[in-house]
């Protein structure tokens, strides 16, 4: 692995926030298996700093069991290995194009939910026939490209996607759900309703069409909830 | 948030009831995430005071680790709060119109559990095709009308449709069920049996359709059970 | 509920087998919900005593979080409470019928779990095509007639069906899986696989038709494993 | 049972390797239940020796609860057991086969995890249309032959299909999944991996047709992931 450049030029605050923000993304990393989004070592959590251009992400090839905040690695907005012990988990260069792209955005998630990365594997948006997607999502659940990893392909599928949407998923085609938030926790949240909606709309479509809700009841709910709860 | 009326005129029995219910309600919250019935912070519990026109619901927003006794508020049956430390559920008017519609009902429940919102979101009841379903809903599982949060209409389209009916559940249109009984604990039995007999009889259907069962033997398992269970 | 008849009569060793049975049928109650084959307080477990003319049972409406050794009840052939606190089971009479008519059962259990539930809902029997049936049930999972509970409708439907079966697993129509065993061990294992075999084929059948296994495949793949595991 | 042949005319290496083994083994077993991989006592994991013509798998018959490092039974590449107080597995044909005729194999593992069985009761290949299958499978994960226990006929048919393929897992027609690696803890891997990705492919085909992968494609996955994690 490449050696980290080191936290050397970087103050007082911005090293307290490290601590702090590894402790929060070590944690909301438990809440991927507990909701059943992953599998092995697959998935990854990343929180932008406020302090500082750079974010907290997980290494690279970790069990669930092992993760620790002291495991997680720092990385800055290039994707390049700052501070830590492991390399940054392999999906580090789309997290990093999203957060040099989309100023609001502070959390990232990726995953390989089952029912969400079944919807992404067809090249299917995820029709908005619930009022809890119309409150969380405010319309469809919408695909991105397909692209491959080694490059900016990825990151920059995320953000033409999700640029102009209200939607804060997207299902990358062939591969799997990417969520943003305005931190880390929002972009959990947001990866555990993907998976919801994806689910209950399959489910709902096996045996026959859900019926649709018109675009102004979409937009009243969407609103509503976004007000209420002050995002 | 609003801030609460107070207990200020309500006698010792009703904040004796108040503490004992708080308790109930909450660990009866445990029971959604244990059966798999919600996600993240959603579904809600509520039970009516037998002292006093008031209730006790789930705040708004709060995970279910966080839930304590001391987290629940109570409302009067306008939905109003009146004593607590946070914001009520957003489903709260929804219970309120139940309580002051249907006197016999002391306990509320709202889910978004995943078979029971894809019929809903079909708009479909679920078949009666299971001696359980006999048992514990009389028939079939009615679909109420699709309605918008923020006024009546959910808790106008909860009433309606249940009233006359032997189901103690509704699935409200591109939403999910409610569910009701003569406690809180009955509703959430109600809302766990739903889940239950919506996933049966969608994986039933998956693969041809379930032989239906006669009328009469629908109303014979219905009226054995309700009699034996003294319901 | 009906007083109990008592122990009075039965020797030393029939007490002293009712409490080690009462301890084992407990235990195997836990594994319903462990392998998620019931919800609430579904599903009962029992097993005949060798000692004497009786079987140990779950008592009716009892959740899986209350279920101990001294609650657990005795009944005799017939069906009738000999000792315990609570009414038995109210599926009793079919567990009874089946140890009156089947002298080799010494274990009987009943659940509504999901994927034999729905083969049960359109009266379809699951077809051998995995080596896993072909081991543990000899062939097709047979299905039962419709049965009213309240007299021996349920009990002879059972009976009825499996005898000259090798399976150990029936599906009672519209209702759900009974299993039989030298004991609860074995009666609980039948219930566990029959789901499991239940779930895979459903799935397998989805996207098309499973394959068929030759019956004189199934007949050596039976008569090895029941030798192998000297059943 | 037949009697172990015994560990005399081993060397102190040898001892000790099978006793740290024996541990890796057990803890193993453990995934296969925790990713919901296998009912009872099905399923078993094994691992072969650097030190001697040897390898640890579970025994026979044994429920999960009750694995221990000192459960586990040693045998040699003809499947004899040499050490250990109980019978090994049934499959232990099947992974002698394996050990004697793919020299670069350490690991195998045996499940009937159910949409990876459902795909082999069809005799369909899991096409290749998610990214995570190009980078761990390298393509479709194939089928091998029906084939019944008691001879080398199972343990042929997966080297032969295994053999000159990219994927680590074989799904035996009518039977279930065999996945190999260079030690047990690659080869549990695969086994949760393929039963993801069956479970998904499933998934996405329940609504409509996959979009394929190009094969130049997943060949620059699978190269890129297979060096980036060295293997």
């Amino acid at each position: 692995m490449a050696q980290p450049t080191g936290l050397d030029g970087y103050g007082p605050e911005v090293v307290e926030e490290i601590a702090r923000v590894r402790q929060v993304v070590a944690d909301l990393h438990a809440e991927l298996p507990r909701w059943e989004l992953v599998v092995w070592t697959a998935g990854n959590v990343s929180q932008r700093l406020t302090t500082a251009g750079l974010f907290v992400i997980k290494p690279s090839g970790v069990t669930y069991d092992q993760l620790s905040a002291e495991s997680m690695v720092v990385c800055d907005l290039d994707g390049t290995l700052v501070d830590g012990d492991r390399s940054p988990s392999s999906d580090t260069a789309a997290h990093a194009y999203v957060y040099r792209n989309m100023p609001a955005v502070g959390g990232v998630v990726h995953t390989h939910s089952t029912y969400a990365t079944a919807w992404a594997a067809r090249g299917e948006p995820v029709p908005c026939v619930l009022t809890m997607m119309a409150d969380e999502f405010g319309g469809d659940v919408p695909i991105g490209p397909f692209a491959l990893i080694g490059d900016d392909s990825i990151g920059r599928g995320i953000v033409e996607t999700l640029r102009g949407s209200r939607s804060p998923a997207v299902l990358m085609r062939n591969h799997g759900p990417f969520t943003i938030g305005k931190d880390a926790k929002a972009a959990v949240k947001a990866a555990v309703m993907v998976e919801e909606v994806a689910r209950t709309v399959h489910i709902s479509r096996q045996l026959g069409e859900p019926l649709p809700i018109a675009q102004a009841d979409i937009d009243h709910l969407y609103d509503r909830y976004q007000n209420v709860y002050g995002r």
